[in-house]
C-alpha cells in the first residue's frame, strides 16, 4: 500500500492542467493560431535583459567551488541582507538578514511556513476565489483549509464571513493580492479590518493568528492608484512568502524567499520553524546561481507594460460584447462571469469557439471563469471575435 | 503553539554545521591555513569546464521565455529522455523518461520517495552508519527509521541484522553507497543477499518491500575494481535517488533525479505516488536551467583523482600512526575508530590540535569519527603531524 493521498495527486491533473494538454493538442490538429490558450498562468514577457546579463557576469567571474557550492540552509547571508535592506527602504520595516529565508519559489515559501506554523487539525482560511494548491499545501501539512466567498461584486475580502469561521483552531489567514485569480486588489481597508477581526479574536480567546501573504504577483500591478499594502506595516503577526517567479519571468528557476515580520514577540521561534520545516521536506537550500542573480537585480522587473495593455483591450472588449467583469488592478488574470449557471458546461461551449478558459470551481467559486492573459497581444486580437461569438451564442 | 517537532528540528543544529562554525570562528582567530577542517561534505573539486561552457550557451542561445519557463512537474521530457537513454545504455535497463522524475537534489529525492510510498507508522530500514537526515525525512513522511549495525569490520551489509528487524511494516530499505560516513561501497554479494532476504520475507508476509538507493556518490569510486552494483539489475522494487552536487560539483544548485524501476508491476502507481508527494511538499519543478545543464553534460564529472590522491595519502599516513581504518572505497569521507570509547570526547580532543573530526555517534555508529577529504592536498599534508600528535597523546 503506497500513500493513497498522494498516489491521489499525482493522479489527478488538474483541470487548469488537463486543459492545457486540450489546448496543445488542438493546436496540432488546427494550427497554433487559431486556438486562444488562456488556461496557464506562464509568463509570456521575458526576463529583463539585465538578468541575462547578471547571469553571464556571475557564472564567468565566480569561482565555481563558491558560486555553486552549498549556502546555508537559509540562504546566503549578502543576498539575505540585500533583500532585507531593500525591504526596508522601499516598505519601511526594521528587516534584518535573519528574517529572511530564500526558497525555492512561492510554493515552496507556503509548505514550509504552513509546516512551520500548523500542528495537526489546525484550520487555515483563505478568501475565495483561490489558488487551488493552497488546500493541497495545508492539507500535507496536517491542516484544514477553510475558503470563504470574498466580497460579492468586487471579489474583496468580506469581513463578516471572515468573522463567521474563526475558531480556536485557526492558526491562520492565508491571502494572495494581487489574485490569482480574480486580479483584484485587496485594499487598505480590507486588510485594516482582517486586522482588527482576527486580532480582536485573537486577543479575547489567547490564540495566535498568522498573517499570510503569498505575494508572487505584488510588483504586477497596473496604475499608479493601486496601492498594495504591506502586510508587515498592518499587522505583527505577519509572514511574507514571496517569488520571483512573474516580477521576473523565471518561473522555471524556483526562487523566493520567506520574510518573517520580527516585529511579533515569537519571532524567532517561527524562523526556527520555518527552517526545520525546510529540513524536513528536503529543502536544502535555494538555487545558489539564483540567490546571487535575485542580489544583484533586486528590485528589477519584467516589462509588465504588456500585462497591462491586455487587460485593458481585452476588459474592454468583454465589456462591450456583454460580459461581467471585475476589473483585474493586477497579476495577469480576469475573473469572468460565466453566461450561463454552470461555469463548466460554459467552459465547454467556449471550446467551440477554440477559447480556453478555467472554470472557476476550482478556485472555490462557481460560476466564473479564468482568463489568464499573460499572452501576446496579437493572441488577445485574434481572440476577440470568438469572445463575441461566445456571448452571441448565449443571445 | 507552533509546530513543535519543526521548531526544534530549526533551532538544534546538526553537530556537523556546529563545529563547521566552530571552525569559522577559530580559523579567524588563528589563521586558516592553521586549522584543519575535515567537518563538511562540500566538493573542493570545481565543476567541470564543461559546466561553465554549456551554461553560458545556454544563456546565450535560448530564449529566456523557455528557458526559464516551467517545465512540467515531473521535469523537461527531453531531459528526462536523455538521461534514461544514458541509464539504460550504461547498465542494460530500458528506463523511459516516465520512469525519471527531476528533483531538486537528493534531499528532495529522499523526502518525495518517502512520502510517496509511507503510511504512518510504516518502518525503513537503513544500514549504519548513516547520513543523519535519513531520519529527519522519515520521519516528516510519517514513518519510523530502523537502523541497524553494518557489518562489522567492513561497515558492509550484515544480512542478519536486516533479517532481525524485518516486520510487516516494513515498507522500504534504504541503502547508501558509495555511504557517507564511511566511504564503503557494498558488493555484489551484500546487494545479493539483501535482496534475497526482503524478497524472501514480502513473498512470505505477502507485503511490498521497496529498495532506495541514495547515489549522490556514484561516480565517486576511486579503483577499476570497485563495481557499484545497479539495484535495478537486482531487485524489482527499487527506485533510485540521484543527485549532481557531488558528481558535477553542484551541490548548492539542487538538482537530481528520481528513477523508478519498470520493471515492478506497479511502477505507475508509484510514479503518481512521486508526482503528487511532490505537489504536496511544494516542488513545482526542478530549476530549469540546471535540468538543461545535465541534459548536455549527462556522463560528465568533476576531476575526482584529487579525492582519490587524498584518499590514499591519508589512509596510508593514519595507519601509519596507528589509526584503525576500513578503506574507502568511494565518496570523500573516512571513518577512523576513536582512540578512547568516546568519540565525542575523542573528537574534543582533536580539536586541541585544530582538528575537527565529527564524532560518528549521530550516524547511528559511536565510537569513530568522521573525516570529510573533499579539502586541499594541501592542508591534508599540514594536517598530518596534526593527527600524528593526537596518536601520540594516548600512548
Amino acid at each position: 500500500m503506497l500513500n493513497s493521498k498522494n498516489v491521489y495527486l499525482g493522479k489527478v491533473r488538474s483541470s487548469i492542467r488537463e486543459l492545457f494538454e486540450y489546448g496543445k493538442r488542438r493546436k496540432e490538429e488546427i494550427g497554433e493560431e487559431n486556438v486562444f490558450d488562456f488556461s496557464l498562468g506562464n509568463p509570456s514577457v521575458p526576463a529583463p535583459e539585465a538578468v541575462r546579463e547578471a547571469l553571464e557576469d556571475i557564472i564567468a567571474n565566480t569561482d565555481p567551488v563558491v558560486l555553486h557550492g552549498y549556502t546555508s540552509a537559509q540562504g546566503d547571508f549578502s543576498v539575505r541582507k540585500t533583500i532585507a535592506d531593500y525591504i526596508n527602504s522601499r516598505f519601511q520595516t526594521a528587516l534584518t538578514a535573519d528574517c529572511l529565508y530564500m526558497t525555492c519559489g512561492a510554493a515552496a515559501s507556503l509548505t514550509i511556513v504552513l509546516n512551520a506554523i500548523l500542528n495537526p487539525g489546525d484550520e487555515v482560511i483563505t478568501v475565495a476565489p483561490y489558488f487551488p494548491e493552497y488546500k493541497v499545501f495545508t492539507g500535507h501539512a496536517g491542516g484544514k483549509l477553510i475558503a470563504v466567498d470574498g466580497a460579492e461584486g468586487t471579489f474583496g475580502i468580506d469581513i463578516k464571513n471572515i468573522k463567521a469561521v474563526l475558531t480556536p483552531r485557526t492558526k491562520a489567514v492565508l491571502i494572495n493580492s494581487p489574485n490569482n485569480p480574480s486580479g483584484v486588489v485587496y485594499g487598505e481597508e480590507d486588510i485594516v479590518n482582517l486586522v482588527k477581526a482576527i486580532s480582536e479574536y485573537s486577543l479575547k480567546h489567547g490564540t495566535e493568528i498568522y498573517l499570510i501573504s503569498d505575494e508572487p504577483y505584488r510588483e504586477l500591478v497596473f496604475d499608479q492608484e493601486t496601492h498594495v499594502p504591506f502586510i508587515m506595516n498592518y499587522y505583527e503577526r505577519s509572514i511574507i512568502c514571496y517569488s520571483y517567479s512573474k516580477s521576473l519571468s523565471l518561473p522555471g528557476e524556483r526562487i523566493g524567499y520567506i520574510a518573517v515580520n520580527n516585529k511579533m514577540p515569537e519571532w524567532e521561534e517561527v524562523y526556527a520553524g520555518v527552517c526545520g520545516a525546510g529540513r524536513a521536506l528536503g529543502y536544502v537550500c535555494a538555487p545558489n546561481l539564483f540567490q546571487q542573480l535575485v542580489k544583484r537585480v533586486c528590485g528589477t522587473t519584467s516589462d509588465i507594460s504588456i500585462y497591462k495593455r491586455n487587460r485593458d483591450r481585452l476588459l474592454s472588449a468583454l465589456r462591450e460584447y456583454g460580459y461581467e467583469v471585475v476589473k483585474p488592478e493586477g497579476a495577469f488574470y480576469m475573473f469572468v462571469k460565466a453566461l450561463e449557471r454552470d461555469a463548466k458546461q460554459f467552459a465547454e461551449r467556449a471550446k467551440q469557439f477554440e477559447l480556453l478558459l478555467v472554470a472557476g470551481d476550482d478556485f472555490g467559486t462557481p460560476g466564473y471563469v479564468r482568463i489568464s492573459y499573460c499572452v501576446s497581444p496579437e493572441m488577445i486580437e485574434r481572440s476577440l471575435p470568438a469572445f463575441k461569438a461566445l456571448a452571441d451564442s448565449y443571445k
